[in-house]
């Protein structure tokens, strides 16, 4: 999971981005890197934490240049470690290139092992390093027919933004599995995995860069190229469920729109007999919204969320109890004693959280608890880009609903069915990929490499 | 503005404490301490910024003891300097003392005076200190004795906590501006600003410290006292408006309560030709529902407030545009456009960020914003330890509502009536403090200080 | 042991005492501070460690005004807390002071005890704290008579600056323990511990702060007082020996004259037959070279230093092997081996280091050790000023010569006599403090309290 | 300039390595990295600063494993940037590999253009990264012979340290410019910079890498091997002249004793009618004391050197006048006025100190001051390894010996000869490289890319 912002031809071009990775936050929140180009020379800044703990005046200001590549990086080790932090920015015969990266390549460590074999040398495990490879090994005068090129080997999930000495490309997997949006500031083009980005910096959302579509920016024009791969869309819809922020658009829908229809059908599909609905905030919040409309049940902020909550929190060493979620959310015992609650959240994944949320709304009283989930269960784990759990951690790939419910010690469970979200959303339901639900991936996966992690945990000790 | 914490004969005392602050973040942001008492030595642990960043599991395994308090604190200055924090520890004849306040004294600067001239020494400009130098000069065999002592000579607001070799002491003003709660933890005793400390501790909420009563456990007992001091009482009401948690309990009502009787009030006394309520967030939130069960209007989330906003956040330097509050919230143009808006927030200071989400809201579409209040106007600034601008800066000290009005570009406002504000929360209305909005002021101000800041701006360099 | 620097009229005063500091670095690396007055305004920046790292651009530009002072510290704790640094200011009803101090007040913890029974309140344990209790008791129009009166008090080794807001007062204690220099610098008064301070800045030494004197700069003038209290010299010869930089000039010597007197003296009184004298660097470097002039055996660099040994040097853990003194010296085997050796060194305190060198110096070959030390037996502690460990710990307080070389396994040890050493400097015998060798105290010291350390620990977490 | 050590098969070994980077400091003390290797895992840890400070406790526990490599570094570019911080770390198709590396190719440039041409990408502008990709270009089962493939096409200055999953191996280029020693330490191999290191870990010197040899230490065992190119041994005499340490041995000569002589022969070549020797601290010191000695002058400590000078120093702002070399170095007035002075350096690189401490001497009264060079004026860069200014900068390399000693304000200044420094080390004339002072270069330099610096400066906020 990942941000990824650029812009080309603007005066501020690394403070635009900067605030574009400011609006991209949510996507990740382990490390950030931006990087622009002035006369040539490269200029990298990264940092591991929040983009505006990261990011300085001081740090800003050597970052010169019209142009800028900027990354937000959440990490499935939880380690901070910077070696793998993007952007990636390596020296070739074509000039200094830099790359960051949304998405995950199925076929990372075949191409790997077959680069390596060829003598070609890996400093990180990432797969941005790949495609650099790739490109490298067969240059062009153009950096963008090189990556045109590079990109016929690498298969699964993308959306990427490459910068050089003079220009700025984004690219698109032909599934389109992630986000990548094109915009227009005061003049200068931009890309953003989301259009909150371009609402701060007030710039205008174009479209999406299209499926399999490769955009470079030069000298302020802009020209479309084509992937000669073609394949059936499979667009993440989890974007929608979960990981967008309410406030963007993804896909041709806004998000918000999307979950308070998720939340509309849910209570058609799966009404309680309650007395209110209370969101797990904040992201069951729209789903929760849509769900007291439909079903004419009043809405109350029955959980507080403690919003300092960061990743620097110390449970208490010596202590006997454990306070876990409670660090995080905390019930209001007026608004809920006595009442039959409909509790609605966005998804279960591990199945740890909802257990905690239910006795806490319980042991403040609430006369039953009926939960209501705004996605199908997710049973498999995603390959391009998502960092979830392996399957036999899903909570739904190997438990039945009722058995699920038992364990989360509610008193219904109700999850959204497959055919009632793709009905929440705008495109054709075959657009769509639903592996996570389906366990049905649109991509081979065979040769994904599943041990995670880093080559060598390089760590300066600030970082330790 | 500050949150304090303490609690006594509990095995992880210095843990506990650390969590209560942690509970209370949002009382103040700038600094934290703690203290531990531990076979009649003290250990302090202080530095700026978030609870949880500065209280590492190092740091706190330097806190041993059964006894601890803590405080975290919001500061008017803006810079971050360590001199002022708190608790504050000295050396008395009567031993080691640390103590913690949350409030303002009235007549600090004149004790301070008399003190200076009769020999004192002062290190900071805190309240905190006059109260330990009145202790000293009239010392006791029960450090209680001499706290009730120094207590008769101070005016104004102070919740406190007072850390001795062998008790603590909880004390709240004859007129208990301040919330200050007693709970039971586990067995122990403690006390807290607001009650969801004592939610995440598990611990129970015995009841709120009296007004005038000084509360000293020891040995697992609890003695109280009273002043001889009367006050009419003047809680302050602004706690329940804004400063405090929404799942707080505090003067004995619940927060998300009464805020959600001020947005219904406010929908009764000024009702709005319109199509939806969007709530400013967070601080409108429970406002706006109110407004909106009482209306019959459905509440949209039309604005999408950026949680990971921190106090580093560095606006781009050269940049011709400012983004201001643009970087905090986000309308969704989906829920916006062609629509009559209410906008419901908790209260308007100084007048200088409402314009602009106005003006936000217009620009996705809003046919109309019509501005709702959750509160009278505020006229005045607080004495009595809420951090606001002077008279001059709060747009209502010397704007009609119309010109206010025209000032933020809504197309209505309305500020809940004083008398429905009232009618909002349980207690008597005269034994409120209604002082911001009405600048009748319980306690004499004619000798406060004006001058904020510190006495010695001392810094270490990591903090400059 | 502290080095304090203070200059009045400058307009780059907190710059020049900076410098001024930097050339005390040697007498103090705990910790640091400076403190300038503008325009009756005080500034303070402290920190743990090497004065160029504590005083950054930013931090020295933060200190404006023509007044200054600073301190460096060594501590006897070796914990890295700040609650104790120096300088320590204050505010009194005669406005802000701040004093630096070098020395050791013997009735200090009686006068606080007094103090803190009429209701003082004490923050730290320096001594500093204590006269400036004194003062704020007895404030005067002056803060020069405050200071001379307070001075009346105490009794024991002081060498201290005290700012205000119109003055810099030096004054020196009436036996003179520890050294203090008027100084002049581009017309600006200066003050400093150590001559080696204007050396650096081009000041010029005008004269040693006599004994008992208080002098006060204010305006540009200089106006001399002395104490009422009479009392013989009693400066401290440890200063020569050891402490003072070898280029700075002390009580009217220059400390490296003095130095190679006492290689001299100690060549006459304690021959060795042997072929070559080799300092322990660096403190036994300028008596060694006289020790070799005079026994007319050539110096040999025998043991090179390593100079990038700091505090922060972490010995490896799992080693089952103890580096100890190796990771500072490193004997050089082709100019030792098969010699007889006259290892030279200004003292011996513990004991625990004159035995791994002279294994160290055998190991590489030496035919015999002969070990010849610049100073008499250091049988009892400083209470002075000098931190030295108790009297159980120095190695000659209950051990005879013989049994010392036997405990370092030289083949031979000689110590300079008492009258050997008083000798090579040019004051009278009588005015030397001469304690921690004969254990004859000037100052009566039953009153000093020997438990060492902070009252509370206050830490910051960045130096845990 | 570079250090570094590594060692195999030792269970501390991280740790040993950690103290061999202590010992070999001054080698570079800009960054320093360590990488350790166990059970097919490669671990580093890499900083900015002094190995002390770089290196805590924490961070050594994260170095396990039996075989471990550092490196210490100094940096042309005097800034703060990671990114081509050592060891350099890669994934191959041999598996992981760490590389140190002392020296400097002089056809990097034109293999790294060959390489780019192939497709290869870089991340630094370091050599280390060429020699990894040549060896990835031509993988082998064993990485020795890998290692000496690639070692076939690179020309100029190396001595170096590569770490597999299976071996520690050492290689020296074959005209043996830089130094590298074999040792034993415990049982386990290790290899080292220079013999101080061994020293400090009571290691035994083995004896030298030889020329163009290549060791490969490996389950205890230890093969040695030899590149097929033929060289004429080209031994840095600058290593004995100034960068070893004086206690090392380098090319079977003590450094000491080298710089003894060095004096010696100085005195006999340019003797001065003066009345002291006084060395310039710390490189002139065994020098001076060879010139005191031949010319039976007294040696005088008359400059003393302040070790607390950190690269941090901070040159007072607004100050009017410039401290320099003030602040390093401090003259004795008492042990020089009215002498007439012979001062011994090792070497006049640029030509802008000695002036300043010419003057600083006159300054405290000297009569004359002779100055005396322990090598011949240096008139050309060295292009292998050891960072010197260009020849413009280079004070020699246009100037008669009498401009320089006018421009330094000397009465007489005399180098010692190229025959007469040729004379004081053992291994014959024609086997040193005498490029820096003849300018005739061993190895051809014509590809040499004299373009300093780093290709991207990736810089993390801390470092800034």
């Amino acid at each position: 999971m990942c941000g990824i912002f650029g812009i080309e031809r603007h005066e501020d071009a690394a403070n635009y981005a900067y605030l574009g990775l400011y609006a991209l936050q949510h996507r990740g929140q382990e490390s950030a890197g931006l990087v622009s180009e002035h006369q040539g020379r490269f200029h990298v800044e990264r940092g591991m934490g929040y983009v505006a703990d990261i990011f300085s005046k001081r740090a800003l200001a050597r970052l010169p240049g019209i142009r800028a590549i900027g990354h937000t990086r959440y990490s499935t080790t939880g380690s901070s470690i910077q070696s793998n932090a993007q952007p990636l920015v390596v020296n070739t015969s074509m000039g200094p290139l830099a790359l960051v990266h949304n998405g995950n390549l199925v076929n990372a460590a075949e191409l790997r092992a077959a680069l390596e074999q060829d003598g070609s040398i890996f400093q990180t495990t990432s797969d941005t390093e790949v495609i650099l490879h790739l490109m490298a090994r067969n240059p062009r005068a153009d950096v963008a027919e090189a990556l045109i090129e590079a990109l016929q080997h690498v298969r699964g999930a993308y959306s990427l933004l490459l910068l050089s000495r003079d220009c700025l490309i984004a690219a698109r997997d032909p599934y389109g599995f992630r986000p990548l949006l094109l915009g227009s500031c005061e003049g200068a083009i931009c890309f953003s995995s989301e259009s909150c980005a371009f609402d701060l910096l007030e710039a205008q959302l174009v479209r999406d860069v299209e499926l399999g579509e490769i955009l470079v920016a030069r000298d302020g024009d802009l020209e479309s190229y084509r992937q000669s791969v073609e394949a059936p869309p499979a667009r993440c819809i989890f974007e929608q469920v979960y990981f967008a922020r309410p406030d963007s658009r993804v896909f041709g829908d806004g998000v918000s729109d999307s979950r308070l229809k998720m939340g509309a059908t849910l209570a058609r599909e799966a009404p309680a007999a309650a007395d209110i609905v209370v969101p797990i905030p904040d992201s069951g919040l729209f789903a929760a919204l849509g769900y007291a409309r439909e079903s004419g049940l009043p809405l109350e902020f029955g959980l507080i969320r403690n919003h300092y909550v960061g990743r620097t929190f110390i449970e208490p060493k010596q202590s006997i109890r454990h306070f876990g979620v409670k660090v995080k959310l905390n019930p209001i015992r007026e608004l809920i004693e006595g009442r039959r609650v409909v509790l609605v959240d966005d998804s279960i994944v591990r199945g740890t959280t909802s257990p905690k949320i239910v006795k806490m709304v319980r042991d403040v009283g609430a006369a039953e608890v009926h939960l209501r989930i705004g996605c199908p269960p997710t049973i498999r784990p995603c390959h391009y880009g998502i960092d979830m759990p392996t399957a036999e951690e899903l909570i739904a790939s190997d438990h039945e609903i009722d058995e699920i419910r038992e364990l989360v010690g509610a008193d219904s469970l109700a999850y959204l069915s497959l055919d009632g979200m793709l009905e929440c959303v705008s495109g054709p339901r075959q657009s769509y990929c639903t592996a996570c639900w389906t366990g049905s991936y649109p991509v081979d996966i065979s040769g994904v490499d599943r041990r995670q992690g880093v080559l060598f945990p390089i760590r300066t000790e600030e970082e330790a």
